[in-house]
């Protein structure tokens, strides 16, 4: 009595169907998923994630920060733990796949194990994260920074659009957040956290890869300049002597851009633009531009900042153009842990994929789960790189062979294999 | 008993003073002026130039659009009539001068023509028209579109923000609309059309004269210009694969600034721009542009948007960028009288001045009198170029200059010397 992986991945996909329809949304095609931490739809969506994992012979608990745990145990005394999983929260109007999917997996990985009695000597705890995409408490990575034990109390009184507090979100939830400290893992008794994650990006579609291996989540500075020109008459002028920010803003634009595009591991983008006083007819005062880079080496984004400024400086000089600018955001580049990396990498040979590496352009729940433990990343593919969008879509062959890395990654965990 | 031509521009400086106070706004300094067609401002600036025009000799007269007409009459049988003038509108918190000037300059000419006892073989019809900017009613041109013959009825139902219509507030002005159509000058019984005007520019002020020759009225065109690109994440889309909306319009205001940088006798502006979904993190997916060409040469403008679009049609594929264009607006350029230029030209020299010629990037009442006579122009220099705005300065000095040239260009007219 055997399971089979395309059975593990149909199961897979009947889980996500089934996840996607709690939701504040109704029409998951026209208006997505949305599902915001600590509400009725979060709390519906662990009640069945519970009833799935006991289902599975898993022991199913919450936290006081309303994350999921549910345990595969191992039958090998003091075991540790490998932990897997990602969020179950949504941004409004997003898809199915993001932080869910990662959810899912690990799920049917367990289905799979306990089907074809595939005994491991560690624990597997799969999370559903409560809170990543931070959106109704502006509370990024709340789930996994209380596993890794990074939870600052003051963000309990962060309040969300109706005022009501996280606290009282939580504590209306069953939770009690004064407990929090308790949540967390000791570093001793973890193997490692894994997560699978939809890419995101093209990537892994324009290589017609099913999943790809991450080394690195991406360091990200965010900027704010602001062009002081000198509005006037767009007719009576002259070209010689206007000093119009928007041509200056333009300038900035295309050295981000050119920057980018010359840099290897840099990407970059102008997302940002206001201009006053925005007239068809007057000659533009002030432009304000955001200007964001993200690099999984913060070695080449400060470099590249640097290189950045100073052209922009010359060329906004030579336009007779002041600027002022302030950088606005900054976090750290965050590697995964080689020997998981490397295990990935192998497990996704096994399964018969060339294996493809690549940095993650956005942030993840390993951002905070790096400081309890080693951490590793596996994404797969999603269609034309779609996500944060009811459009979001995967191709369910590829939960197939998801499910069947992650089985091939905890047998090389198992065995202590190191990486070829 | 003579007067001297600083007493004539000492006096148009206090005019000007006076006329200031009459606006909605009571602090000229911060707020500007604020006097618009049909209000109780117009209507007590009008009882006041009446007052001055009837000191000096001349029969006063309001037509049925609120234009009013003071007559400074020839002692000769057959008189034709020479008309100057310019607008008593303002936009909303504009200056002291742009309108008013060419209001007032020319009752400082009558004044001094009057005191010194010096005869012309034609009438001078100082008009002040009553709605130039079209700020209230979106009216542009209203005053001289009568005095023309151009006015079209159907304006009269056009409706300011409180819903009062052209019609409703002219009544209510004291004016007969049905009976505008006799308000109109025959051609054969008119010289021709002199304005004076604050530059609006900062070409004088450059070159260190107190005014200066207008040949043209630039014609303008207008465009919309929406830029397609594909919304992404910016941290998780390769620069290769990005479709950047933002990045093709920077591209598309560097090619507007250098066609008109390198281009004789035209200016262009991107004024205003619109992107979305306009996120520090999002690539952009829409940006719209507007573009604007002017040119006193309607075939060097025509040209350039050709050329423009040509380039800006190669540069957005280039980046993979679709974009929809459309033409928002255009208006032809207008020549002032050749015969008319030269005497002004020559008056200028009269005066001890280097004539420069220049020509108009703004609209002016000229647009409109072209229909009905031979049209000519004369900038007085204005600080740093600004109008429009309550700092709109001018040099007192430079009132002397204008209404010495004035002199100089009725007697020229008079005597009908042609032009050197």
């Amino acid at each position: 009595m055997t399971l089979s992986l395309d059975q593990a991945g149909r199961q897979a996909w009947q889980w996500l169907e089934a996840a996607s329809a709690f939701s504040e949304t109704r029409d998951s095609v026209r208006e997505g998923v949305t599902r915001q931490c600590a509400t009725d739809e979060h709390k519906a969506l662990l009640a069945a994630l519970t009833e799935w994992m006991e289902a599975l012979g898993m022991t199913v608990r919450m936290d006081n920060a309303a994350n999921l745990i549910g345990r595969h145990a191992s039958a090998e005394p003091g075991a540790r733990t490998l932990l897997i999983g990602s969020h179950q929260d949504t941004v409004p109007n997003g898809g199915k796949y993001d932080g869910m999917l990662g959810v899912i997996l690990p799920l049917a990985l367990v289905l799979y194990l306990r089907e074809n009695d595939i005994g491991l000597p560690f624990h597997i705890d799969v999370v559903a994260f409560s809170d990543e995409e931070g959106t109704r408490f502006s509370s990024t990575l709340l789930g996994s920074k209380v596993l890794a034990g990074t939870f600052e109390p003051e963000m309990l009184e962060a309040a969300d659009d109706n005022g009501v507090t996280l606290q009282a979100a939580l504590e209306a939830f069953g939770c009690d957040p004064a407990r929090i400290p308790q949540d967390r893992y000791r570093p001793e008794e973890v193997v490692a956290f894994l997560e699978a994650h939809i890419e995101q990006g093209p990537q892994l579609e324009h290589a017609s890869l099913p999943v790809g291996v991450v080394d690195a989540i991406t360091g990200i500075e965010r900027h704010q300049l602001t062009i002081h020109g000198m509005a006037g008459h767009a007719g009576t002028v002259p070209m010689a002597l206007r000093r119009d920010a928007l041509v200056g803003a333009a300038e900035v634009i295309r050295l981000v851009d050119a920057l980018c595009k010359e840099t290897d591991d840099l990407v970059g983008v102008v997302g940002k633009i206001e201009n006053a006083p925005n007239g068809v007819n007057v000659i533009p005062q002030t432009t304000t531009l955001s200007i964001e880079l993200r690099s999984p080496r913060d070695e080449v984004r400060r470099r590249a900042r640097q290189r950045l400024l100073e052209q922009a400086d010359a060329a906004l000089k030579s336009l007779g153009l002041a600027f002022d600018h302030s950088q606005t955001y900054e976090q750290a580049a965050v590697q995964c842990s080689a020997w998981l990396t490397a295990t990935l990498e192998e497990a996704v040979r096994d399964s018969g994929v060339e294996p493809q590496v690549m940095f993650s352009g956005a942030g993840h729940d390993g951002l905070a789960m790096v400081d309890l433990c080693d951490i590793g990343m596996l994404f797969v593919r999603c269609r034309e790189g779609v996500s944060h969008h009811p459009s979001e879509a995967i191709e369910p062959e590829d939960l197939t062979a998801a499910v069947e890395v992650l089985v091939h990654a905890c047998r090389r965990l198992a065995s202590g294999r190191p990486p070829a």
